[in-house]
């Protein structure tokens, strides 16, 4: 990739119809304000035939182009800030719904993941991929990062909710792969080679998204527990019981409540008293089962377990209930992490996993840890906080960072990057922890799809230098 | 890849303690008998590091490796009669279980897939990838092809319900992707490459398998229909009252309970007489639910579709239902097509394209047909046989292929290979249904990660000429 940008590359989309524009700020911004991104401006096209061309260009002209969806990425993957200038490419004029039955939906990847669950409701489906940020992530973006969120125990993430996309190439072509198909094995998997890809092999334009069935009958729970371990059991209890019919299992602990009070947050509480850890369970049933039952039925078979459970018993309720768990991440944004870890393992070793972390980060400092998240796909937010009264900028992150990265990979054979993905903020950490002969094949795709590199330059793969670079320096 | 097969490259092997045999027939047919294969040996290695030695020699004399799993696949992935010739690898003598636990199996490549479910149930769970071939199907095969069958509709493909694989890659790197993870970001998915690659990217030698809780209450029952329409209709309804629970909906034709008359075969059957179409309905229910109640309420709720209806009120009465299921390939096998078609459309979709093809068959000749297979995946085998009292040899399969698969793909957006795969009998129709693009990256992603073309060549991607071969002719 060329270090300046060619004008006339600019000039030249200009003059095809292309909507280029300066960057307003918050293309160059990402959610916890850690990355300062530049670009030499933003493109804005209105059909994949206009993605084609501009990728045409861009790869004619050695130009780098960073696929830009909701920007709410929390690993820098849309962000950009070093080296050669990049144009972003956003394709939120790309939100038409294409086709929809009662089967699948056929949209544009521009269309926020509101918007997508919205046309599924106008065919009384629904789009299983629940995120905090859904008013602001699209579907493209969350496709392109293979999202995952609270409903993944039960429909899988974003990867197992797509059954075909129409992508475009590095080198313009157009990709039409939007099958609605259940089946189909004709060929190598490519569609989900590229979801996941974070932009970096070509650029999702639509896809055909799988619809369900709302469950027949539908409620929430709230269970107070006392160890990390009740929760793995409680677990295992309810898969036992209701088979395929957990929709949501997430784990909160009491600094996660306490960190709400602190800056200020209403709580709408159901316990007396602050429990050591809390879950929150979804169940979807078949008609003819009633959730007042089941939810008993459940506290019975695991009483031993459980310090106090809540039935949300209206709506409102279920609301304030799911409150105390979205608020989550915007309490500790506003607390100030001194470093996030979005890990895995397999979900047995959740709760030796948070007894050695703590462990381990308590030789290491003064921290607090509010560590939360999808204990039914093994995947904890284990974020790491400055204690009472001391500010972030008093702690280096990197060795927290390396200490629980190394713990999750080399101690659980865990990921390092369970549903947020590399972006630019885990390029190292990718090198350091991935198999060798995983990241040879990874940089012989990348070359092999996109030989000159275009396409997100620096984010999942470091970026091979240049001979041009390499002669300026 | 080399014309000729370098001798010392057995030697090699033989003298590293590779066991390296002449083939026994067995290993050169196929289910079908349609394409006799040849091969200079069969090796069959003890461990990966043996297969990585196996392949690092191949890459090296440029020697074609065909990767052998229980030898059941349909599409001659296995067997390889022409051009240059090769030696098989099968992973027979690797079938260890090398951890199990309550949420995953990892098993070697070789074990077949009955073994697999046996090593799930000493934990109490199932692996729910269900086939015909089971007890000689092999693991490692079902991967490579990702493999269907009954179970798709509840818990998807052999790719849904693999975690994580080790493979040994086309230079003789071990690729070491076994995670037991539900989520996992870090970088290209490609295992999901791999998966469904057909052996011509790599040899998968274990694999971290998903288990499930076998849901608290189970129960099968079979519904006689008037038609296709009414089997798509009640399968709404199922899925609307009992979302996710559906296990399996499999449809039956009068013809495929004729044929099976036909051969000879002594049909335990539930209805007074034979009725249009059949299917049959297994429902995985939570604790405190009764299945004869699910059932009746389905049946209330459906009974305008709905000829007749009987609950298998005990194992032997469920075993003789799903037996005039398995029956049908064996019946078929035995009647002889003259094509089998593995094609799926969107769901709703499924009655006019049978519609349709009935029409279009019944203007171009004297065929009859046994349409069956799975309804929740809108996956048909739409197979073609001979009229009574005429013989297969009067036919030509090739407009009749023809014409079914354009009818697919182009009428139906569906696709000509939904679970048996590519092999090397539809390698043309691969050429002539794919998109262009998919298929040119295909190309570049085997000569990528397969730069000598070693890996079982002419399947899925035909063999572009090597140099020495060119030079021959």
């Amino acid at each position: 990739m060329r270090a300046g940008l060619d004008e006339a590359f600019l000039a030249g989309l200009r003059d095809a119809g292309v909507e280029v524009a300066a960057p307003e700020p918050r293309y160059l911004e990402e959610p916890r304000g850690r990355w300062p991104g530049q670009a030499a401006a933003v493109l804005r096209p209105r059909s994949s035939a206009e993605v084609a061309r501009i990728l045409r260009a861009a790869d004619a002209a050695g130009v780098g182009v960073i696929p830009y969806g909701g920007g709410t990425g929390l690993v820098g993957g849309q962000v950009k800030g070093d080296g050669a200038c990049c144009v972003l490419l956003s394709l939120e004029r790309m939100d038409a719904v294409r086709a929809v039955d009662s089967q699948s939906l056929v949209i544009e990847a521009g269309a926020p993941l509101e918007a997508v669950h919205a046309a599924a409701e106008t065919v009384g489906r629904r789009f299983p991929l629940t995120l905090g940020s859904q008013g602001t992530a699209q579907i493209g973006g969350c496709l392109a990062t293979n999202a995952g969120g609270v409903n993944v125990i039960r429909y899988g993430n974003a990867r197992a909710l797509c059954l075909g996309i129409e992508a475009v190439l590095p080198d313009g072509t157009i990709w039409n792969g939007l099958t609605r198909l259940r089946k189909d094995n004709t060929g190598y998997d490519l569609r989900d080679l590229l979801i996941g890809s974070e932009g970096t092999l070509g650029v999702i334009t639509a896809a055909a998204l799988r619809l369900f069935e709302p469950p027949a009958v539908e409620g929430l729970a709230m269970f107070a527990l006392p160890s990390p371990q009740a929760a793995v059991a409680l677990l295992g209890i309810a898969q036992h019981r209701f088979a395929g019919c957990v929709s949501a299992f997430e784990l909160i602990s009491r600094q996660g409540l306490m960190f709400q009070r602190e800056v200020g947050m209403d709580l709408h509480y159901p316990f007396a008293e602050d429990p050591p850890w809390m879950v929150l369970v979804e169940l979807g049933l078949p008609e003819g089962m009633d959730v007042d039952e089941a939810f008993a039925g459940l506290y019975e078979a695991a009483e031993d377990l459980i310090l106090d459970a809540v039935i949300a018993q209206s709506g409102a309720q279920a609301q304030q209930m799911w409150e105390l768990r979205e608020n989550l991440p915007v309490a500790n944004r506003r607390i100030g992490a001194i470093c996030s870890h979005d890990i895995s393992v397999p979900v047995a070793d959740l709760p030796r996993f948070i007894a050695e972390a703590d462990a381990m980060l308590a030789g290491m400092g003064d921290y607090r840890i509010n560590c939360f998240g999808h204990v039914g796909d093994g995947n904890l937010h284990y974020n790491v906080f400055p204690a009472t009264g001391r500010a972030r900028a008093d702690y280096d992150p990197d060795p927290v960072k390396h200490a629980v990265h190394d713990l999750v990979v080399d101690g659980f054979n865990g990921s390092m990057s369970a549903e947020h993905g590399i972006g630019r903020y885990k390029v190292e950490d990718l090198e350091r922890y991935a198999d060798p002969a995983k990241l040879r094949m990874m940089r012989a795709v990348k070359a092999a799809l996109d030989p000159r590199g275009i396409m997100n330059p620096g984010a999942v793969l470091r970026q091979p230098p240049s001979k041009e670079q390499s002669t300026e320096t």
